[in-house]
């Protein structure tokens, strides 16, 4: 997500400059997966975009999470007005790996927010977080699923607190332990921040990545940094079936790549008030799993591809058959304007996967990490 | 904690280890702060307990949090039963004094839990945590408090979710994301926990510290590790003003430093079920912190001394007048039988201190750490 919000907020003539530790390749590495689709170094892609005459992108290579010093020098020579913060490791499959990966999920990702916190308390008290949390922090409750915080009753009594959270991984846990951190600073230093808690992203480009080869972002498959959607649009290349965990009955947020960009957009266009933790549910639709497989199916058939789907047994704890009526109102009423998932977008997905079918490694398609760990 | 819970569970005959990894002097020393009663070394303490003819202690030294294997060797070696769960930075103050002491403190706190919880499962599966949780994790809300978990009603449909947490600090944090975490082990490794959400200890001594004069445990009356009524007492001999952090008007649930032993013995001989989170408030009263600073002023003039009650500008962010109503109904249907305070107590912590009087170090009482860090 990193790249092309760079690129869009660039395209729009905003100062951008790029925080990043390269470490997503070397998770990648220790997993054995690679994306679709080849990616240009980051160096390479900055110059691309930079002769391109758009508004140039600045970059720093460190780690937020792991060397303050680096943080703090970003924030001192940068002075950003908003940060949007993408810097976790983002996958719950990786999280539930082993020991070692819950541990460095959760550290990385809660120090390297409590070192930009600092840094904001430090450089820049009046510049607004956006930081992107997940629909994965609420669980699956039985009640309806309202924005970051909950107005009840309770014996008689009144109050608004945050919003219970039942997360389904280490990685979401380590989100909603960010969430309450930064709330927590909201309440003390009169920071401004904005988490937004976001469905499952799909899609492969944006208005951006398009304008030249080399502006490509990350396309994963795999399962674990690849998405419901992706993944089985890349079953459907494969030839092989379209993996669905348990009964499929599992009902999530999704949303296009695209609104990703557009929602983050307004979050920075409307800023949250001083000491205001406010929480955006960032999605637009929500199908149930084997929803989805049916509409790649769908997709697939129209294509003259032969597409099945077997029920594979669930490598997750989670419920498979659940009450969800989560709310995303707030980017609504802000203006977005959605991009509903259609037939012809699956279609355009399978096809753009097509022209990279012999780069598909079936292998790391299969689930393989047990949220039991036996 | 863990000296006395140690010597208590050994006392009843129970096999006991010690895990520690001796950070409790660091911190100290980087504060400038120390126990006000002399304290042996651990070995020592050991060689004296275990002359005692009572059930011996082992001890294990070495970091839970940074070193899994030594975490892990243990639970390999000593196969507990039951792991009562201390071995966390434990000071609010402590953790709001800098990026780098909030950032130890919560990846001690949370990546110590988290190791904890993969050596259960790996080698004691059917093992009892007990886990020294605080009152503070709940902030203080318009609502009743219950014990960790919210049976709500909301648009007109139910469920029982964690009650939602509004912490003080990064320490208090640290163990909301640390409830999260144990829950989550719960709900997919069927381990079983009880969280213990303590209120403010007081008191000096237990029935086993007073076995002899080498088996003391920490006394600590500054303004980074200090609990009220210690401070108070504290301030009381030392002929300075007792000094209550804004109004006054905070109310907390305390409880006496043998009713803390008392629960942890009710939560061990009761274990929680497998896959049971269960949480327990572990406090007997709640007072005001004014209420508190008027009883031992109280105990103090009936010794003869002259005190006085000064309002210090709140170093601290949190309300100073509100609504608390925290349930403590569970440790009590398991036959807890309260030692409530009375002036005759207070009376006596005042006597034990002034033994001490010479080396009580009037600056480290002030306090110094803002949560506002200007």
């Amino acid at each position: 997500m990193g790249w092309p919000t760079a690129m869009h907020f660039a395209k729009k003539g905003n100062e951008v400059a790029i925080a990043d530790n390269l470490s997503k390749r070397f998770w990648e590495a220790e997993i054995g997966v690679s994306p679709l689709f080849h990616i240009p170094t980051l160096p390479k892609r900055i110059r691309r975009w930079n002769e391109s005459g758009e508004k140039s992108i600045k970059v720093f290579v460190g780690d937020l999470a792991h060397n303050h010093r680096f943080t703090y020098q970003i924030f001192d020579e940068f002075r950003p007005e908003t940060i949007i913060h993408y810097a976790e490791q983002p996958s719950a499959p990786y999280s539930m790996e082993s020991r070692l990966r819950a541990v460095n999920t959760q550290i990385n990702n809660v120090a390297g927010t409590l070192n930009v916190l600092f840094a904001m308390k430090k450089f820049t008290p009046n510049a607004h977080l956006i930081k992107l949390g997940t629909m994965g922090e609420y669980g699956t409750p039985n009640i309806d699923i309202e924005e970051g915080w909950l107005e009840l009753e309770h014996n008689g009594r009144k109050d608004r607190v945050l919003y219970p959270k039942q997360a389904g991984s280490f990685y979401h846990l380590s989100k909603v332990h960010d969430s309450h951190n930064i709330e927590f600073a909201c309440r003390v230093w009169s920071i401004r921040a904005t988490d937004l808690n976001q469905g499952v992203v799909y899609g492969t480009d944006t208005a951006e990545t398009e304008l030249h080869p080399e502006l490509i972002t990350s396309f994963h498959y795999d399962h674990v940094f690849g998405t419901a959607l992706n993944r089985f649009a890349t079953q459907v290349v494969a030839g092989i079936p379209l993996t669905v965990y348990g009964t499929g009955g599992q009902k999530r947020g999704f949303l296009n790549i695209n609104d990703t960009l557009l929602c983050v957009e307004l979050a920075a266009e409307n800023p949250a008030k001083a000491g205001e933790f406010r929480v955006f549910n960032q999605f637009t639709e929500t199908f149930s799993v084997m929803d989805l497989a049916e509409r790649v199916k769908r997709a697939g058939e129209s294509l003259g591809l032969s597409v099945q789907i077997k029920n594979h047994p669930n490598p997750r704890v989670e419920k498979e058959e659940h009450y969800y009526n989560p709310k995303n109102t707030s980017l609504l009423s802000l203006g977005l304007k959605p991009h509903y998932l259609s037939d012809e977008f699956v279609k355009k997905m399978i096809q753009k996967i097509m022209s990279h079918k012999e780069h598909i490694d079936h292998y790391v398609i299969h689930p393989t990490i047990q949220w039991k760990q036996n």
